[in-house]
């Protein structure tokens, strides 16, 4: 996980953005993934401020700085890094995939200045943008249908950046339930079934032994044990009532 | 890294999106890793065939199946996934982190099929939607600024989904009862709950979604399903026949 310091040393650079809503989506992603500084180079016409559904963005766009050259846009910072969905024929340019790619512009972050670099929606970075770049970031798509929308590379690149290091939240497991509970749940499940003619009189040891084994199955929790239990009693009170 | 086969058994879900934009981005990024098949559930009035923007996306959304119903959407699918980049105050469902969610999917995708649903932009899913789901998952966004654009959310979790594999292996999982199968237990279970008094004849939904939500919480394999819709058919019929 990023530090709020380490993030504030990133720099996102959009390269000739033609649409102004990638622009804002941009934005938005930075948003979500606690990065505030937003750099465009030479953006098209209708000017980025147009840039909307950004909900949230305001603040990144705001202060996006405005560049007509990339050069200029990264000059204060110690690594760039260009980014492509495609196989880019660039024998140059080391190319990295984007997880390991993340780590190193992680640890760089740790006490210096980065970019990362987008290009166009329809031709990427030019070979002179790529020039600039110290490497290049593959995103690994399909290979039938490499090209991402650029919104949503800046996306699944911030997201890859922020992530947690260990990565791996743990999941909510509910408290499972004791197995006394869910002998209880047996033991009037059992009663149910055989008020309800589910179960025969005459059904034995080997079909309770079944049914204890399938409430077993079931995942039950320590509270649900005891929802299933009212249940259970309510069902067959209502039948032995008659 | 998932087989042509594993993800040919994802079904992404879009519930009551209103922006065609976010439809035909959603396609965009399932083209980009690999994921064909898309069903839309209510979309907002102006049909979601004007979803634009869809560079390289046009099978997808040729093929996009659309739906009145969460229910009908995730039918044919043994585990059903929330997403949402709030934190929900909702405590009966399992809020997963992304990553050990993912991993569960592509276990799960080995074998059988999978929904991933998202909901509308405004509001997420609902609670009745999450009632339909196993569990949610929660993308790691920035407190400040937690929600995400729809299409970037669809793109994150698909990247994180078709990630490659670092050689961990996957838990085994039982072959687990599809949405509808689960669906047709809620059904007989409420009924059984009236007819013996423990709902009152004047509950409404949010007991349904709540009783829903308490069947796809426990852990129902596809052979179970079968048992306990015998059991529950059995009981109700005795519970009525007086």
């Amino acid at each position: 996980m990023l530090s709020p310091r380490e993030s504030d040393r990133l720099r996102v650079v959009l390269v000739s953005t033609r649409n102004p809503l990638n622009i804002g989506a941009a934005a938005r992603a930075m948003s979500n993934f606690g990065f505030e500084h937003l750099r465009v180079v030479n953006p098209y016409g209708p000017a980025f401020r147009e840039a909307r559904s950004a909900v949230g963005a305001a603040e990144v766009l705001a202060h996006t700085e405005e560049y007509s050259k990339v050069a200029d846009a990264v000059a204060d910072c110690s690594l760039v890094v260009g980014t492509s969905a495609i196989q880019k024929r660039a024998p140059q340019i080391r190319v990295m995939g984007l997880e390991i790619a993340m780590e190193l512009l992680r640890a760089h972050l740790r006490h210096a200045r980065a970019a990362v670099l987008f290009g166009s929606e329809k031709r990427g970075l030019s070979n002179e943008d790529l020039s600039h770049c110290h490497w290049l970031v593959h995103i690994p798509t399909h290979e039938e249908h490499p090209s991402m929308n650029l919104g949503q590379a800046v996306a699944v690149c911030l997201y890859e950046l922020a992530r947690a290091e260990d990565g791996r939240s743990a999941p909510m497991i509910a408290k499972a339930a004791t197995a006394g509970q869910l002998e209880r749940v047996t033991e009037l499940l059992i009663d149910a079934l055989r008020t309800s003619g589910y179960l025969s009189g005459t059904a034995g040891a080997s079909s309770e032994a079944s049914l204890r084994q399938f409430v077993r199955r079931l995942g039950i929790g320590d509270d649900d044990a005891e929802t299933l239990l009212g249940m259970l009693r309510q069902i067959t009170w209502k039948l032995k009532r008659e």
